[in-house]
């Protein structure tokens, strides 16, 4: 069904054959619902069957025709979505199988939001409107040269001069450059700037203003305006059709009510006020921000495994016995037990991300009726997940081009692009490592809470049961004993709690509080992660206690649930131990299970990639072939190059002959 | 000392005078030799200063463009080579300085060497000085499209023919085409062909052959051969230099004697014959080009940290108090516990490559001498430490961007390319996981054998110290215990032991060995890994006990060395728990001396990775400058993209003009 162009070939009808259970039904379980599988599909085959969101020369091209290509293509997707009248759901899924990163995601995904979040009634009126209409392009520039993820040491200025009521946008150094933003280099006309407000003297820190930055006759920049591009990134194709920039201001002038001014302003006379709504509302949209990140996790780990899994049933290495046929790779334990766990880990992510679309909703109406109680638990939740499942995701990419053997390498394997266009997601919207530090410093504050009998909320609401968690020993006997829920959610709760208590005990040690939580920190990220890691599987956990329907599929996300818990649990098992959750006959005990869990999915492996309902477009790869007629594309693909296009090489006249024929040029020394 | 083109500026002259060691000193035991330091800097030199080998724009070439520039800088390099009358060890050393991956590392590294090792001496005579004088150019043409790691399983037949005394080499299949050998696509004239040998109707497996691929007078594939690249690799540059490539035979001869025959002949009559040389004889090849593997291992790694630790002492982020300057990111705990230990990796994987070597020569001694005995050690050993060398140095070059932050992701920051073009090594010359098997059913063989009371040699030594190993229990107290050598020996000989030793049971209680095998085999993997992590931290500890001199010197490479194997104590404390070779207790003080151990590293880092003595040209990268003057120099590489050469971007008059101004062509729907 996915397949847009499927043949009459299907390699693969006999691994589908074996499949245990309603592979449409797993398609809604992991959509989320049927409608969510229709339009999905829809949106898919749309972008799949038109010419021009081609992508399979996409690496070949150098950056100005991919910058091109890019523009071509977010013009033509417009378009479509116009005549076609798409609603707000379709237009996204469109923009998601274009699959090509370009200005239009920070214009919706940045600029428009920032400015619904921060401008005033008026500002939006005034400029959502434009934005919608596409009479202007945006971008979000935040970042600068110097000054990544802390925002506090941001440089550029915003000087508020009362004789013209304007604001002097200015670049005071070179490290004050803006740097990063996407659609700045090249498309957006305008931008939300983060600069350091001053007026009347006095710095107020980190405010945003709408700057226009180029013409909108000619899309020359505006006076006292540099913009360029920052230069080619990691990989070919990738996120090269993204125009990251680079801008400075030369005392730029914008009138004063292009300052976003919902939470603050200033007044004509230049006198800096608040306003009365609560800066909390900004928290909102990080959250709003973060679950688009889960969620892109997911679809980008399970592209990779989709490829992986298929391309492992196709792939034969070695002989079963010595003379026979050689053996299926996905036959070998090895193979399985480095790719099912990430088979796992995307559903996983999948569901914890459906998850967070409902925390989304639950902390915008607690905001709006003030309750403000359980923003810092849903801010360390949110930030956890973002940077664990961010982090997991980057390297499964990776771990799956490896798993394609030498092919993996290939471009034509769809595999190095979509690492190269993956990986700055461990970076921007927070750096991983900061986000995991904020979680620890969270829970050290819920820990040290527990004392005065604080009850902790969400998903720290486990720590409440600090008693019984700092003493339990596992009761598990049996490598069966793995498959309770119960078993293994007790013994995450506890791994995650002793670690916190171990950690704050060892802060508490120090001069300084302070001193303490940078001494520990490399400790302290153990602890977040462990915390993390049991919000994933408790949301797994509790996905499979509702009614999931279809044959067989409840029992497959079970055992998907069990590898994702057991395979942590063997992966960090020093955790587990050095903690005295487990003993080590217990940790071995899951190993075991583990191995028999992955015996249950092998044959249900091929139709778990196919319930993703991916095209061959949005694949893009070779070796992920819905019909796994791998072989013959794989050589029709290499003819593609444009070194191919001539037999002797272009230089052979210059720089081969010569050689061959001893007759280099040789100087005299 | 190092950069070529250094300035007045040094941003890290702070950096370098906080360092307690002779730095030259430790460039010497870093090298090897005064000699190695002095020839290494010559030739490097040599390369930075001459404009055709010049690579800061590589990474904007097109596939066409940037193969011509490695045909121009292979050329060049080989007139440079005769003009200077370079020795092998300095031709050896420019070349790996000119950075390219091109057809000159086959015919260098592997066709010359099939020659030499399995052709006759007539053989060799007639070949190797076209080969030296470059009259030809070879490739290695072993892997097909269908069949990677198993040469066994290879379809190209060379099937002999008594009429006309040839062979008639044949790719019977699709999946026959050879695939990936590199300098076959385009530039080699001939090709050591590996096929299946047919004679008098029957198959004798796997043998190798001299085939003319093209014709010397105009470079065009002779008749019956197609040849072609396979198509564009993962990253920008990267390994697109090199004319990966697909070979398929319409039924085209050789003459007899072109099939390379040391080890056995085909008679006039086609008779099949092995002569009296031992086969083993080609081990030594073998554990020649995994010593190069490690070696190489040690090079990528020390590029990729020194441009982070550089980078990491220049960049800031946060305060350390409110309001005060920002903090150098290499003085968090963080960035020091991810960085740190793969600093240490690489002074750790430098000396077990250095040792290596001693294996060669050891190796072909023996090998000389007729004496077999410790060639299967070898082979684990060397198979062993290229699968975990090339792995963690992998990831590790991927970490290193990641602790660059955003920045790293650029192409100026010479980390994506570093990695891209590193990669492949966990592919070439046996797949990691294939590798590691070999190693454990290597040590399954020496675990079964220690009842009959057989003494394991060389690097499975220790195993024979199985009464002690299996019951011993730690004796370390305190964090500073940690810092004995025979403390840290003890548990990971311990620890390898029990893990091959729990494999080894688990196994025997299977219905069948080969079944124990295959179901074990992802737990086979790790205890193949912790025999390998043993042997290098092992010979780490070796290097110690020589003489070293230089201030200083000797307690840095202390330091690294506990690094080095307290980091993989924590990482792999599962192990060693589970394992009962320590105890939480014991594993939490090893965790607190490496914190103290990265604070006393902190002062000397910068000066320890400029002890690698790599030019600003060798490395590369804009953020592991010499100098340190990182921001100037990133604002200047982002106007060298060709995005840049216009203000206004290809395509604003086709797709964003008309956008903007609402003049889409709208179809009617």
């Amino acid at each position: 069904m996915a397949a847009v162009d499927g043949g009459e070939v299907d390699h693969l009808a006999g691994e589908r054959a074996t499949a245990q259970f309603d592979v449409d039904a797993m398609k809604v379980a992991w959509a989320g619902s049927r409608h969510a599988v229709e339009v999905n599909d829809r949106m898919a085959r749309l972008v799949a069957s038109d010419p021009v969101f081609r992508k399979d020369t996409r690496t070949m091209l150098s950056r100005k025709e991919l910058f091109k290509d890019t523009l071509k293509k977010a013009a033509h997707a417009w378009k479509r979505i116009v005549e076609l009248r798409l609603t707000e759901e379709e237009a996204n899924l469109l923009r998601l199988y274009v699959d090509q990163p370009g200005y239009v995601d920070l214009h919706w995904g940045m600029f428009v939001p920032a400015i619904k979040g921060q401008g005033t009634e008026e500002q939006q009126k005034k400029w959502v409107p434009m934005a919608y209409k596409f009479q202007i392009i945006g971008c979000y520039a935040q970042t600068e040269l110097g000054h990544g993820s802390n925002v506090q040491g941001l440089e550029t200025t915003a000087t508020f001069d009362p004789n013209t009521d304007e604001f002097v946008m200015h670049s005071p150094t070179l490290t004050s450059s803006k740097w990063w933003p996407g659609g700045l280099g090249k498309a957006s006309t305008h931008a939300v700037v983060y600069a350091r407000l001053i007026t009347q003297g006095k710095d107020y820190g980190i405010h945003g203003f709408i700057v226009q930055l180029r013409s909108l006759d000619d899309h020359s920049p505006l006076p006292g305006i540099t913009l360029g591009d920052i230069g080619g990134k990691f990989g070919s194709g990738a996120y090269n059709s993204m125009d990251n920039g680079v801008l400075r201001f030369d005392h730029v002038r914008i009138p004063r009510d292009q300052m976003l001014m919902r939470l603050s302003q200033v007044t004509r006379e230049g006198k800096y006020v608040h306003s009365d709504v609560p800066k909390q509302l900004l928290y909102g949209t990080m959250v709003y921000v973060r679950q688009t990140i889960v969620a892109d996790a997911s679809k980008a780990l399970s592209r990779a495994v989709c490829i992986a899994v298929r391309y492992s049933a196709i792939r034969k290495q070695f002989g079963s016995q010595a003379g026979g046929p050689e053996t299926q790779v996905l036959n070998y334990k090895t193979q399985q037990s480095r790719l099912f766990p990430l088979l796992a880990s995307a559903y996983a992510y999948r569901f914890v991300g459906e998850w967070l679309k409902w925390l989304y909703t639950d902390v915008m109406q607690k905001l709006e009726a003030k309750d403000y109680s359980t923003l810092p638990e849903a801010h360390a939740c949110t930030a956890g997940l973002k940077s664990v499942t961010t982090s997991a995701t980057a390297d499964a990419i990776e771990e799956c081009r490896k798993l394609c053997g030498g092919h993996g390498y290939l471009n034509s394997s769809g595999l190095p692009e979509l690492f190269a266009v993956y990986v700055p997601a461990c970076t921007y919207e927070g750096d991983n490592v900061v986000l995991l530090l904020q979680v620890a410093r969270f829970l050290m504050k819920t820990v040290s809470q527990l004392a005065s009998g604080k009850q902790p909320v969400g998903t720290t609401a486990y720590m409440g049961n600090i008693q019984y968690l700092m003493q339990c020993k596992s009761a598990v006997n049996t490598a069966e004993d793995w498959l309770n829920p119960a078993a293994i959610k007790e013994v995450f709760e506890a791994r995650a709690l002793r670690m916190a208590v171990n950690c704050a005990q060892n802060i508490s040690k120090a001069p300084s509080q302070e001193e303490g939580f940078s001494e520990l920190s490399p400790d302290l990220l153990e602890s977040a992660v462990a915390h993390v890691q049991l919000i994933i599987v408790t949301k797994f956990i509790e996905k499979l206690q509702q009614d999931i329907i279809g044959h067989g599929v409840k029992e497959q996300l079970q055992n998907l649930c069990n590898i994702y818990a057991l395979f942590l649990l063997h992966k960090h098992l020093g955790d587990f131990l050095s903690t005295g959750c487990i003993t080590p006959k217990q940790g071995a005990l899951a190993n075991e299970q583990l191995g028999r869990l992955y015996a249950q999915v092998r044959p249900n492996a091929v139709a778990l990639v196919d319930a993703f309902d991916y095209t061959d477009h949005y694949l893009s790869s070779v070796l992920g072939r819905y019909d796994g007629d791998v072989y013959p594309a794989l050589y029709a693909e290499a003819w593609k190059d444009p070194l191919n296009e001539t037999v002797v090489p272009d230089g052979y006249q210059e720089h081969l002959r010569p050689l061959l024929k001893q007759q280099l040029k040789l100087s005299r020394l």
